[in-house]
């Protein structure tokens, strides 16, 4: 199934240049987890001393391995640590099975590379509710230990997919005092096909120095801004995580350091970004730009609620430059609005001024921005200051194709 | 565009014998609002006492008419009172113009009727944010008030539809101490097209007797178990509007009656699913029954996560018992889960017991249920005794066909 998706038309032309993060090494390889012929199964070592930290999913019926990785984070970075994903199979919904299998890959993982188990992070993607064949995985640790190796991120974003149409990764430098520091991360996402719940997985890795609860603390900081700010359908995976690890290689500290966290939020954006561009069926990439909200929060449950909203992406699909329907989902998201304050703009076409159709719309110019692939929706909300941005796809034929036509 | 949709597969075979309701009186015509060649217009005028209850949407961006008719609900019975609508334009985002065509056309009525603009009750359902031609409607009403009849109830139905694919009507009558009270009504929605939100419209009359203050509590909690249990596409509408009208002519005063209650219950219940049957692009009309949950809000609160699941829509279109998608749908939902306290039914086939697949599960039992056009979802959450039935339709290329191929 994945391999016949075409690749999605708003993919970027190539997977880009990864630079090697020093103190992690990358291992990839085919475990047939329920793919056959393509890597499925990855593992990352980072060195002793790496700060660990994540965002999980805030599904009540979280997966097993995520449920692990959250026990985790905290843990004593002076071992180092490791990542194992597999693909193919999300141990989602597995009641005591999916416990025990998380473990056994997590002992498997611990014993070959000599680390603590409670440094061992793992996930699964893809069909949920179906045992983990964990021998899989398990059989294949040995090799992926004997091959690990810096320059080996690309396999790694390879062997994370599942019905993905391209490798995701974004890379960036910073200059730190002088010192250089390199962050490099991957994503899968966000196919979802029956009976798939196969979205959200982020591993970024850098050489920087920083304590874990620092890392954790600007991690989480940056997620609300990025990856907590895209949505493609609404549904909410029960295994979305992402992984940050700083090995510290590099020597530099970058605690409360700006140009680091610019980098980092760069990378996440990047990351984020690439995600929605292959949202299922996409044909349209959306930015939704809230101003002049009650508050921040406000300004962002606003812009869900226009990004969730199937009439708004379904008239974006059809290049309707509809601002009545952003009208709807402005005054169904309970948030504060006004209807007589509100203001929209399509691309910098202003359609509406306070309340009403501004006098100098021009419908024949909104049109022609919609008919670009790159659609800017600026909403203000004319009641405060509070301002958010979150991106989302359009809902096309496509979408529906993938999930109800097609049978797995 | 609203006469080229085939009627939904899932409208009832005719429009139902409706009981003369004695007290009120029913005209409709048409005033080329916007459509040509269909009635578009109609007119309800009730006898003096007629109390006057009424469920509004939650919008914060809701329509001029909507806040007029709020504010009127309190309003002294004695005089009687009068609804008119017309279809094909919502009067919605309109600014100061479209409080001011609002209190033109209550005027109009108001002069014609001889009734006091406070017991005047308008709405529009159609296109938003071009103002209302609202001469188109003020210049029938005498023709409207000279052809009232008390069997004038179809065309009313009639009247009231944009882009709905067949008119909706339900009666009641009930036993109150060996006299008989009867209640009819009629809706409109839930077809949105572009640039529509013409959504959803209720007027519900009866001959008994309840003062306002009981009529709105019993209306109240009844919309709360049917019309507030439905949904499409989880978009709401701007404009959305029940009102539910008790002339007393009967002279059988029905306060505190479970009888009539129940009476009223079910015309309502008759409605709502005649909204969801003619939800865009419908082909499965769904029941989602959740028990088990910690309160019966929470237990809504999940069932409306199912309903508006685009993964879960989507495979209940491709016939897909995919309970992975039911088990996202509570995880993301916000109510209280536990995912190893979690059982599914597809109809009468048990999925998924307490976490997990049921060893007794057979895929082809719950594939031949999928595969009719009621389909029955039940959870239990395993943690309370709260409750809730929520109903809804499947997601189909025929949505996004109406919602995005098609311009106006």
């Amino acid at each position: 199934m994945a391999d016949t998706l075409p690749r999605s038309p708003l993919a970027p032309a190539a997977f880009p240049d990864m630079p090697v993060v020093a103190g992690v090494r990358f291992a990839s390889t085919e475990a047939g987890v329920k793919y056959a012929g393509r890597k499925d199964v990855m593992l990352a070592v980072c060195a002793p001393g790496t700060s660990v930290a994540g965002v999980f999913t805030r599904s009540a019926t979280r997966s097993a391995p995520v449920l692990d990785c959250q026990s985790k984070l905290g843990g004593d970075s002076g071992a180092g640590a490791a990542i194992l994903v597999n693909a193919g199979n999300a141990n989602a919904f597995t009641g005591r099975n999916g416990v025990e299998a998380t473990q056994a890959v997590v002992d498997a993982v611990a014993d070959a590379t000599g680390l603590p188990e409670a440094r061992v992070f793992t996930a699964s993607t893809g069909v949920s509710g179906e045992p983990l064949p964990k021998e899989r995985s398990t059989g294949k640790i040995a090799e992926l230990v004997d091959t690990l190796t810096p320059d080996g991120i690309d396999g790694a974003a390879q062997a994370i997919m599942t019905t993905d149409t391209y490798p995701k990764g974004a890379a960036a430098t910073c200059d730190v005092n002088g010192q250089t520091v390199t962050i490099s991360g991957i994503a899968k996402g966000s196919g979802m096909i029956a009976p798939d719940m196969a979205t959200m997985l982020v591993y970024i890795f850098t050489d920087a120095h920083i304590a874990q609860p620092d890392l954790q603390a600007l991690v989480s900081r940056l997620n609300d801004r990025t990856f907590n700010c895209i949505t493609v359908d609404s549904d909410t995976s029960t295994s979305d995580s992402l992984l940050c690890a700083a090995t510290g290689t590099s020597g530099v500290d970058v605690t409360g350091h700006d140009g680091f966290a610019d980098a980092l939020h760069g990378v996440m954006l990047d990351l984020a970004h690439l995600v929605v561009r292959d949202g299922e069926g996409a044909t349209k990439f959306v930015e939704i730009t809230v101003t002049g909200a009650a508050s921040d929060a406000d300004a962002k449950t606003h812009g869900l609620s226009i990004a969730n909203s199937p009439l708004v992406k379904t008239a974006i699909a059809g290049e309707d430059p509809n601002w009545g329907r952003i009208v709807m989902a402005v005054g169904k998201s309970g948030a504060a609005a006004d209807r007589d304050a509100l203001s929209i703009r399509f691309g910098d076409v202003v359609v509406a001024d306070r309340g009403w159709v501004s006098p100098d719309y021009s419908e024949a110019d909104s049109a022609a921005h919609m008919k670009g692939d790159h659609i800017r929706i600026a909403v203000d909300i004319g009641l405060g200051t509070g301002a958010a941005t979150v991106w989302t796809c359009d809902l096309t034929h496509g979408y529906i194709s993938i999930n109800a036509d097609y049978r797995s």
